[in-house]
Formats: structure tokens, sequence, C-alpha cells
């Protein structure tokens, strides 16, 4: 990385007069300040660029194109595989200050937003009107809906409410040209000409800058009752993720916690659990208030026969938010347990979680690294997270051989290298294994078709080479 | 139209190596019964291949790009826009025999189909699962799962369902030059590369020719109750819908029926409609049996202070069906009332509906065009259709403008040319009005990735030149 900016006087004044002097960072503080994202690596930067209308977007990426500098845009960098670190240095653009709720239309069950706007803050919004917009990345109070947008992000309600662009009509995006395209719109169906809008979403960033979106919404349900089911093995409550799911009603969230999160949770919340607890299901029904607690019984009564060690009576209010909190806690708090931890969100048919588990237990022991694997099992999407320490070279050794064999018996189970967080620069290497040679290449041909000189977020999502599996 | 076959022998010997004499039609009786669609035109092939299994599609279009065929792609020939018709001639290839449900698995609530299969089948099929697929277009007991996918169909149940796209997983498909590509997966997240599933979906066979589909589903409701609530004016029962749908809980319907309509059910059915009803909206709840005929009656109850004519109680079984059956039989007895129908499946955002109904019965006093309105309010997707006489050369004149005044009428509400039924030949002179600039040349160039000899489906969707607005 490189502490000086080594973008030009003349670009750097062209820059000014566009944003402003205050919107155009150089300085290393700043530039820092714009370098990290939730991976862990830095990426410095030659300069970041604030822009506060999608005219300002417009000009920055026609310059970056005029003078060939990369392009990266940032949402809130809460990112979990590098798609928002400027790789090839030049200017992060961030979107941070496009942050206006521009409408929302309750008979329509649309919001227009700027892609700005923090995740919660939208939530908060539409909490007025009864309404929210599903997607729940455990990030929310901090990621922005154009990062949601760009990662086709989710959380615990895709169980029962499916992922963003499940809830995307439409979108404003720039192209590096600084021209504009606006895709799909504002009614809950469409079908004129190829699906632009669902091509940008998920698209990391690499296609365009999006900077406007239409977002289909629900009605937030009156009221949601959580339990917390915890059984001696993995292999009860992952026969029981696969019972509930045959099931007719789906739960609004069934997230799982093996043993070594639950030892993590027991010692650093006041959360109750069952000493010889080896895995624990979190369950939430949510709906109308009238019979949602009968239901979140019925449930319990059908996860009886995988004999749980204990489950919890359905519970509403701060009694259920503290559970979610420890829950979210998880995470950062997994950062105690070893300098590094890295976090892989595989995805399985649930009918093969059983598998996955098993096959995961097998690998830590014989690689000697400890695996913790929680999340949101109710979609098969569990994050693997492998605790090593990178001075301990031995280990560190041993890291790649044990992802090439979580991603080999992943694709054997008929998964997904990763179900929520996308690709980015730390899954680019092993995409080929999933997508055949016909999907890379019109891939890499589509990038061209938006962004022939290859200047916008570089050094993402597809293999510098193809490799061969 | 040529009535004689205009393929060499040689490709004949080549075709019929391939899929065997019997799948390989080039008799004009053969050709004229693959000729046709529900727009009512008919364009004449070739020749019509029947391909058997993937390896045949695949030997099918490397014969067409080899010797630059024509090929246009078909399921059941149900479309209504022109888009399995073969315009330029060349080979009709016909999926149909591609039926087989391959999987079924009710905890990873997926269904593996070839696309070749009747949507009635596989709701049969699904039925026994407790399972079903949301897509229902009226046409669900003749059109195919492939022309589903391509066209991005719905019907009545997308108001609460949403479309074909948020019901697949993955695709098979196979390009023109005979490779095949696999898109998507088992999992219901997945958000490694592009989205090349949604690319396809709704791409109407221009791209490439899907051959197997990996489907999502949901559980079957146990219940549904049907109530029909008549108004005295269409801004009556439009007022309500924009009440309904502001409303927490979605009905699995909310169907339009403007007073001509009414009409003609009168006149055709049994169906008990009052003298001076002049709108009627079809409402039906779906769910578990426990609490919805009570659900049913609530929505009447909010309904009521939009003052209705009557309001039939909710009813299921045999006289719900009769209903159904009535608004289904709406389409093909309308073709009594005039020697022709224009059927355009507009949409607009469900609060512009009022605006919508009362632009169109200007247009329709203007013109003296007969326009009968009816469809899913619920998406605020109308199927307006234009009654006409092509002999009537003075009335035929005035369509083209009346056609223009719609779509500008559709677009200034903020709607869309086509909620449901496609682009096609039908509306390709229109897209533009539509797509920016950059939509419409991404597209283009986005098809000429997939098909850069322009032989796969030629002639729909994107204008032959670009009509500026």
């Amino acid at each position: 990385m490189n502490p000086v900016s080594k973008l030009s006087g003349s670009v750097a004044k062209e820059m000014i007069d566009l944003l402003g002097a205050e919107c155009f960072l150089t300085s290393l503080a700043d530039r820092e300040a714009y370098s990290w994202d939730n991976t862990g690596y830095r990426m410095l930067p030659d300069a970041v660029a604030l822009a506060n209308n999608q005219d300002q977007v417009c000009g920055v990426l026609r310059l970056c194109t005029e003078h060939h500098i990369p392009v990266t845009p940032r949402g809130a960098g809460t990112g979990n595989v590098g798609g928002s670190l400027p790789v090839q240095g030049g200017i992060v653009l961030s979107l941070q200050r496009l942050n206006r709720i521009l409408e929302v239309s309750v008979p329509d069950r649309y919001v227009v937003v700027e892609t700005g706007v923090v995740n919660a803050d939208l939530q908060s919004k539409l909490k007025e009107y009864a309404l929210f917009w599903p997607p729940d990345p455990s990030s929310s109070r901090a990621c922005s809906i154009g990062g949601n947008i760009a990662m086709c992000s989710a959380g615990p309600g895709a169980v029962r409410w499916g992922v963003t662009r499940d809830w995307v009509l439409g979108l404003d995006a720039v192209l590096m040209d600084g021209s504009t395209l606006r895709t799909g719109g504002r009614t809950t169906k469409g079908v004129v000409g190829l699906d632009l809008t669902r091509l940008l979403t998920g698209s990391e960033g690499t296609l365009a800058v999006i900077t406007r979106a239409v977002l289909k919404v629900a009605s937030l349900p009156e009221q949601r009752y959580l339990s917390r089911v915890s059984f001696s093995s993995v292999e009860q409550a992952t026969a029981a993720v696969v019972q509930l799911l045959s099931s007719p009603v789906l739960p609004s969230a069934i997230e799982f916690l093996d043993g070594t999160a639950l030892d993590l949770l027991r010692r650093e919340t006041s959360l109750d659990i069952p000493g010889e607890a080896r895995a624990m299901l979190l369950l939430e029904v949510a709906g109308g208030a009238h019979g949602l607690k009968e239901l979140a019984n019925d449930m319990i009564e059908k996860i009886k026969r995988f004999n749980p060690l204990s489950c919890s009576p359905p519970v509403d209010g701060p009694e259920a938010v503290m559970v979610w909190e420890a829950r979210s806690a998880l995470a950062p708090i997994l950062k105690k347990l070893a300098p590094k931890r890295i976090n892989e969100d595989v995805v399985v048919p649930v009918s093969r979680l059983p598998s996955l588990m098993d096959g995961l237990q097998g690998i830590s022991k014989e690689s000697g690294i400890p695996i913790i694997n929680f999340g949101h099992a109710g979609n098969g999407n569990i994050h693997v997270n492998l605790l090593v320490d990178p001075k301990d070279q031995p280990t560190m050794s041993r890291v790649p051989g044990v992802l090439d064999r979580l991603f080999r018996l992943v694709l054997d189970l008929d998964g997904s290298l990763s179900g929520e967080h996308g690709v980015g620069t730390q899954k680019r290497d092993y995409i080929a294994w999933e997508l055949d040679a016909n999907c890379l290449n019109l891939q890499r041909e589509i990038k061209n078709i938006f962004d022939p000189l290859g200047l916008l977020n570089p050094g993402k999502v597809w293999p510098a080479r193809t490799i061969t599996a």
C-alpha cells in the first residue's frame, strides 16, 4: 500500500471542482478511514470522493474513465468479502451522503431511497407505516441499502421472506462513462426486456454504481415470538430443522448455534443455556397476534420427538431482544477466541445440513483448527468460522487445504460457496469451482459490456485467470 | 408465409439423423400445427424439431448455428405476444417432450423439472406433497414451465406470492453453439457471480434454450375463501383495491372486472351479478383453515365503506371453482363480442388504478372503440381489451393511435407496458418508450453475447431500429 496519493494534481483539481474540497479527501487519515471492511484487511485508496447526488456520481465516474483511474464504490464498508476495498488503489466513491428516503407509498407497497440510506434508518421510517423491508443482515444498524443491493444481502428472515433480490423493484444506476440508466419500475409486476434490475442486484458494484432504488416492502408483523430449543447433539438439531422445513408454516427465523458457539455465549452473556447442550435452535414465528403463540407452541411440540434437552417457552419483547442481541454479538465476540477468524458463509440444501455438519466436524478434527458454526439453518446457510492465529505458521499453512476441503464438501452437497456475503476478493479464486465455463465466460463478457476498461471495482468476483477444479 | 420448406435436404438429413424421422417434421400439416400462438397470428416454420432430451437440444442448436438457420424455441404455444412464432421461418424447436418431473424435495422446498412439463401437471404432482408452485397463469392447464420461465409469467396469486422470477432457483440451458450452462442451484440463498438465473427468466427465449429448472415451491394453503363484491362504479372498486393493499394481510387474489365484462358474464354464465353493477372484485384469502373465514369477513367489512352494491359471503369448494371458471372463461368468450380483441396487459402502481381506469374510459369514448378491462388489480395489472373488426377499416386505422395513447397513459402513471405477457413481436416497437437508451443498448449487447449470429428467436423483444418517443 502506498501512503502517498498517486493522483495527479490536475485530476485532483477537477475532482475538487466537481465535489468541493470538503468532499474530495486525500489526506492519509481520511484515506485510511475508507480503507477497511469487515474482512480485517486494509487497502489504501489514493483519494476518497464523497458524492452528494447522482450528478456527482456521474461526474466522478466520467473523470475516472477519462483518466483511467480505478474506482471502488462504497456503502458503509460492512461487507465480509473485500467488496468495497480499493485493491488497485484509485478512488473510493462513497455513497454515504446519498441518504434520503424519497417516497413511501403504502398502497403501492414500495419505498424509494437513495442507496446510502442505512438499513436500520429505513426500517425506522417504514415502521411509522407498519411496513418493513425484509432483508435483515446482522449489520443492519450500520450497513447501507446500496451495499445490501450490491451484495444481495440477507439475514435470518430469509427463510420466510427471501433475499434482497426479491425486494427490489427498480434501480437508478450510473455507468463508467457517466451516463445513467433506470431499470425496472414502481410496479410489482413487469416483464419488458431483460431483467437488468436483478442483474445489478448482487453484482457487487462491478457493473454500475447504484444511486437510487425502488424497494418492495411488506407489512410489519404485529407480533413475533422466539423460542430456544437446545439439544445434546448437532445431529438432533439439524434433523429438527429438516422437519420444520417440511411443515406448512414457515418460521420467520431458524437460527442454529453449535456447541462451541454456546460455550462462548455461556461465558460472555447471561443467556441461560443447559450445560450439556451441544446445539441450539432459535425459532421465531411472526404474524398477526391472534393465535401466534399457539403456533409457536405447536412448533415446539413437533420438535419434541427429536429429544431436545430444553425448550424455552415462546417469548417476545425485551426477553426476545436479549436473545437476538446475544446471537448478533456472536461474530464480534468470536474475535476474542483467536487472533483471526476466517468466516465462510456456505449454503447447502436444508436436507444436507446433517451431512455438512458431519463433514465440518471431520475437517476440524483432522486439521486441528477449531471451527465454530452458526447461522441461518432455515436456508441451509451456515457461517463456518475457522479460528486461527496468523503468527502460528504451521496452522496457517493448513488453512488453504481446509478451505479447499470445505468448499469441495459444500459443492458435493449441491450447495454454494456463499449464501449472502458474496465473492469479492475473498472467494474469487474459487468461483470456477462452482460456476461452469459458460457461466464464467458470459459473466466476464457482461462485465466487459458495462465496464469495458475494467475500472469499476476491479479485482473482484472473477479470478484473474480461470482455475480449473 | 412460405408453404414450402426452405431447408435443404442435407440439413434435413442431419436433423433426422439426430432426432429420428418422427421428431423432425416437415409436412405442411405438421408445420401448421406449430405455427400459432394466442395472438391469433400464424407464422409457418420450415420444419419442427421435437427434442427428447437436452443432448438433442444441443444438437439442434449446433446444426442451426452451423447452417445459419433461425430457431424459435416453443413450449405450449399459449403466449400472448408472439414469443413462440417463427417470424423468420427456420426451425421451431419444441420442448414439449422434455416433460419429466425429476425430483421433489419437501424439506428443501424445491422441485426439479424438465421445462416441457405443463404447469397444471406440476401442480398435481406437488399437491401430493401439500406443495405448489405459485405462478398461476390462466393458461395453466396448457402452458409449460419453460414458457412460464421464458416470459416470467404470473397470475392472480402474484399479489401475494410474486411472479415466476421469485420461484426459480436454478436453470440448465443450451447456447446457440450447442454448449450448456447451469445457473443458480438448489439452495434458497446463493450469491456467487452475476444472477444469470434471473437474466434468463423473462428473456423470452432470446438468450438460450432452457431445458431444466430447479423451482422453489411453497406450502399449499389448507383453505381458500372467495368473495365477490360488486360496485355501481369503477371508481369505488379501484378505491377499495387501494384500501385493501394498504392493509396488513394480503389476499391471495384481488381480481377486477369492469361493467362490460360483467355484462358478458351475466349473458354467458350463470353467475349471479346485480343488474346495476358496473364493477366487481373477486377477493380470495388463503391459508390455514383456522380463522380464515373470519379474515375474509373482516376484509369485506373494510370494503363496506366504499358502498358496494353487494357482498357475497366467502365461499369455498365448488362454488368458488364456479366463479374462478367464469373469470377464466372471460378471455375466450370475449372473442364472441368482436371478430378481434387486442389484449394489452398493462400495469401501474395500485394507487394509480383509478387514474388508469379513468383514462381508459376517455380513450374508449373518444376513439369509439369498445374497451373491456379486467385483471389482477392487486398488482395494478389490467388486461385492456380493444374489441375491433379487422374488416372495419376506419376503426382499424384508429387502433395504432389508441395504443399509443394507452401506452403513454400507462407510462405517465409510472407503469409498464407489460405486467406478465412480455414483449415478443407485439410490443417490440414500443419498448423504447419504456426503457432508456442505456437499458436498450445493454440488453442488445447482452443478447449479442449469448447469440452473436442473431439466430435464436429472432425478431422478438427489441425493435429493428430504436424508436424515440
